[in-house]
């Protein structure tokens, strides 16, 4: 869609995205809603790759978020099918219907059961998706897939994103390299609840199934898990993890176990990687013109902290604050206060960046108003609040709250 | 303050609210932080009135909350204070040093004990609250204090409010007449837990402190515990309900207990004039230009019920979708599946008004798109949800969300 002026922090480069051994890619213009730019992903798999997914809690999770929970104990994918322009979410039967259908299209194109064809749609909910463009598209695309193009994967799936959002990084395991490529989507719509929108990983390791779906769930909570642009869930949220098991050829050995020493470099890269991949996304929210870090420390637990830092992160208040470069930290202290967790408000403290505000329930006396407000011009903000209770802390990252999120938000379905 | 564009729900009239024999108010203009307006409130009850309250849940209660919560068990007040401009919130140990100050200049004018004085303040949070202008004006006040001039009242309380807030209501009690007054401020910082931000409620029945705190506590809950403009709860919500019992000189009898058939007409009256208090909080919302009611019908229980209205209520999107008159019932769908609460997607249906746009978990393929947008230009709009489960249902109101309250709140403190 034409999309809302390029977010402040757009990369001025993106990353080079190596080929990922066992991935092929290819994008179409299937004109689904959007006229004139890709809005169809299709990743090939060869032979199938090993598969974990996080998915959405909300009570109306899409179509294709059902059926990926359906197929996703059998573990193994052979393709992965992406659309943007329709979510395919409360379509009752037909949305079901469409789901299908889009895998037997895509099982044809790539010569697999459509149980290996994990599907996910981003954009309008409640529109009946037609699986025509699918089947028209699939099998050229297949045809044409090559290894690279994670530029053009990471474009296709865009909404109201204003740059396409890719991270890669590498990690040993047995003493060798394996790579982990990323791509997300997300602009608004987005709460911490499991996974936050569509993002989709490649790696070239061999990771059975119970340890990749360990893995990714422990990097999903300090990434994914751990941002908010305006506090709504969506349907469709997706986070997948495919390990075609290709490094296998270079002597890289398998997982198979959970928890081992083995899987300790990986897991510190996907951790990373999945960082990145969610401040790209709090940093294309809609609207978004300052990103904000919040540390809570000092909570009775690390629960508690996140209910905190959240409570302070999806203010209004506090966002629109940070819009207005206004170290406002009488509103941070109402959002702690409405979080319901244990709080004193005479040991509470909190900084603006370095500048101490706030001090044992009162306003520190010696903070500079003149150099506080100097910080506040800055593009990237931290918010630290300790609590002085237990050892409990969390982050999240959040970003302003702006007239551009009115004004994207308030005509995106007509 | 300079306010906002007038709210396009400012009433074209204020009501004319009688006189509450044994009350007498008094306004001036104490320059706490405002210039050209009046920002300091007396009201004096004579003989000392029977007091019913409810506050915030917040864990960062303000320091005036505090004072009321401590002194409310007596049950009986000589004399109501409040300011705005300055909440005295988190303000440490300055804070309750300036209440103590406060009522005790208040006790000199008025002739009374300090614990029998109630303080509510509003305004910035954070900034320690000098006592002096209090103690320099009260006692003037006192002197001049007089029965009518509740529209100065709701006018002197207000902060970013456009329009004072008030209503008046009469009931029987044994067959007699008596009056309730109410005033209210609130216009961002707005979400429902116990009291939004500050309504006084006055009447001149004779209600003893058991069964008017109940009363009370009953009322809250179907009005100012079922409004959201922003989901922020403030630190210094409170409202307070006092009775004179003047009424009884009348021939009004004295309600002793709570639960009896006498003070069902006044629990109905009372009932009626804190939603209509409370629907003029969110009218007057921050930015605001559509009011809206949400319905939960079919839930599991009433609580489930307004935890899922609370949340459509709530939602950015929901909220922006609203100002761009659209009918986006994809993002209703997304907030009832983001309240967590048991919800099955093929059974819930949506009404906007008298149209019904989904039924039985996809669209309604009978709804006319023109229909509805007309509907969605009227400034007051009706959103049903039917879950289809059980009886549980509740009814939230809440406002749009405009570049109005962004602009008004990106630079409040500043």
């Amino acid at each position: 869609m034409a999309s809302a002026q390029l977010s402040p922090f757009a990369p001025a480069k993106y990353p080079q995205m190596p080929a990922i051994a066992g991935v092929r890619l290819a994008t179409a213009q299937a004109g689904i809603k959007y006229q004139g730019r890709t809005d169809l992903l299709l990743a090939m798999f060869e032979p199938a790759a090993g598969v974990a997914g996080v998915f959405t809690r909300s009570r109306c999770a899409a179509a294709p978020v059902d059926w990926c929970r359906s197929i996703l104990a059998a573990g193994k994918a052979a393709a992965l099918v992406v659309n943007s322009g329709n979510a395919n979410a409360f379509t009752g039967m037909k949305g079901h219907a469409a789901t299908r259908a889009s895998a037997e299209a895509a099982a044809r194109a790539v010569g697999c059961r459509p149980e290996a064809v994990f599907l996910a749609s981003t954009g309008v909910i409640g529109e009946p998706l037609d699986p025509a463009p699918f089947a028209a598209h699939l099998a050229d695309m297949a045809g044409r897939a090559a290894p690279d193009g994670f530029l053009d994967a990471a474009s296709a799936i865009m909404t109201t994103d204003t740059f396409p959002k890719m991270a890669t990084r590498t990690a040993r395991i047995g003493g060798k390299s394996v790579t982990i490529n990323g791509i997300a989507k997300g602009s608004g719509m987005i709460a911490p609840d499991m996974a936050t929108m569509l993002a989709f990983i490649f790696t070239d390791a061999a990771i059975a199934p119970q340890p990749l779906q360990k893995a990714l769930a422990k990097a999903v909570r300090g990434s994914f898990n751990a941002i908010t642009v305006d506090g709504d869930t969506s349907t469709s949220d997706t986070v997948l993890l495919f390990a075609t098991g290709a490094a296998t050829s270079r002597g890289v050995p398998e997982i198979t176990k959970p928890g081992g020493r083995a899987l300790v470099g990986f897991q510190a890269a996907l951790d990373d990687l999945c960082r990145d991949l969610a401040q790209q996304v709090v940093k294309d929210g809609e609207g978004a013109s300052k990103f904000a870090e919040i540390n809570v420390t000092g909570a009775i637990s690390a629960a508690s902290a996140k209910k905190i830092a959240l409570s302070v992160a999806n203010s209004p208040l506090v966002k629109t604050a940070l819009a207005g470069e206004d170290a406002n930290w009488g509103r941070v202290v109402m959002a702690v206060g409405k979080a319901g967790e244990p709080a004193d408000r005479d040991r509470i403290s909190i900084h603006f960046g370095p500048h101490r505000v706030a001090f044992e329930g009162e306003r520190d006396a010696d903070y500079s108003e003149a150099e506080l407000s100097r910080y506040m011009k800055a593009a990237e903000i931290t918010i630290g609040i300790d609590l002085g209770l237990k050892s409990g802390k969390a982050t999240v990252w959040t970003c302003d709250l702006t007239r551009g999120y009115i004004a994207i938000n308030a005509d995106y379905r007509s």
